[in-house]
């Protein structure tokens, strides 16, 4: 089995590196990461880059396609080249997958008509204008395609797919060697538990960068 | 103020991911990826590199140092350019840090002797053949050495030290754009709550790994 984890120039490394940990941890699978372009591929900050090893048309039909998010993904929503590859993989996939607003690029194109999914919390509005049904669900299943919201989601997505395909006990080893029992210093995690002015705050900005 | 993330052969990816995502969101702070080598740095899994953009060499002072763990930690307890840098960094540094394994790293250079530190559960003894005293704690904080238990806890620090810095405001903001609301599909992630046969699985396997 072959996953292949998008990237793409200035997206959020956990949005990729969740997935990667969790569900990359499949017995037997191999995990490549793929771009337009092999080699490294700068995220979101600038501060670090991860290698693609492959290029989009070296990886024609991977079985699991996961595309991460971030804000150059508003580019990405009109690069014919990924949204073709996009296309093509997801035809032969077994399940095709996004983190944060990697949902948008599913949906830019064309994968999420009518189905539900999810995204960044920001970014949920967005959905709609492709035709998607946006939940607020952390990890939401449609068939094959599974969305999660924004970026750290990314690890729930893993491991449930993870459980999902190779059963709950190789997910909760994975679970137990990550050592993830989450212990967030504050609940503010989401828009419904953050204090109310930063969701504002949040809102207000994202009206100029997320179109 | 200056952020150095460690990466060496075999780091575990989510170990400097978790921080990178959350500490490095410190306002004003520039987040460096150092390595013996510059270039690309290959996980445990192989499956995927990160770039260190400088050498040891060319970061002398960080003010915060952040060490990943992960298999390849083993070889570097004996690495004299690494324990030097670290004794070096440590020297003039506000906060030394680390994550899963890798405060083994901390522990070999000498600077856990006497203090209360975590590690990866299955490291934790370990620790104490450094002098350190491990504690079952999922963040761990001793004067300016935090360090956090196996892999995913170095996000949980990473936001523990962002609000501890910057305030915790501004943690929270990082936690609600990271959407970090973890909704784990098992509560397996810590030996005493996994499955005891996982749990005793992996302690025989590490007899045999971890020396």
């Amino acid at each position: 089995m072959q996953i292949a984890i998008v990237l793409y120039d200035r997206f959020t490394a956990l949005d990729a590196v969740g997935p990667y940990e969790t569900l990359g941890r499949l017995p037997d699978a191999e995990t490549v990461f793929v771009a337009e372009q092999a080699g490294p591929v700068r995220t979101d900050t600038g501060a670090l880059a991860l290698t693609a090893d492959r290029t989009l048309a070296e990886v024609r039909s991977p079985d699991i396609v996961v595309v991460p998010g971030g804000p150059g993904q508003i580019p990405q929503t009109e690069n014919p080249v990924l949204l073709d590859w996009l296309c093509a993989a997801d035809a032969t996939s077994t399940w095709t997958t996004s983190v944060c607003t990697g949902s948008l690029l599913l949906a830019a194109a064309g994968l999420l008509q009518g189905r539900r999914a999810t995204s960044h919390w920001l970014a949920l509005d967005a959905l709609t204008g492709f035709g998607a049904e946006p939940t607020g669900e952390r990890v939401v299943f449609d068939g094959k395609y599974v969305t999660a919201a924004g970026v750290s989601a990314g690890i729930d997505m893993g491991l449930t797919l993870l459980g999902r395909i190779a059963g709950d006990e190789h997910a909760q080893a994975v679970q137990l060697l990550t050592e993830y029992d989450p212990q967030p210093p504050y609940d503010a995690g989401s828009p419904l538990k953050a204090p109310a002015h930063l969701v504002e705050e949040f809102r207000t900005k994202s009206r100029f960068s997320l179109a």
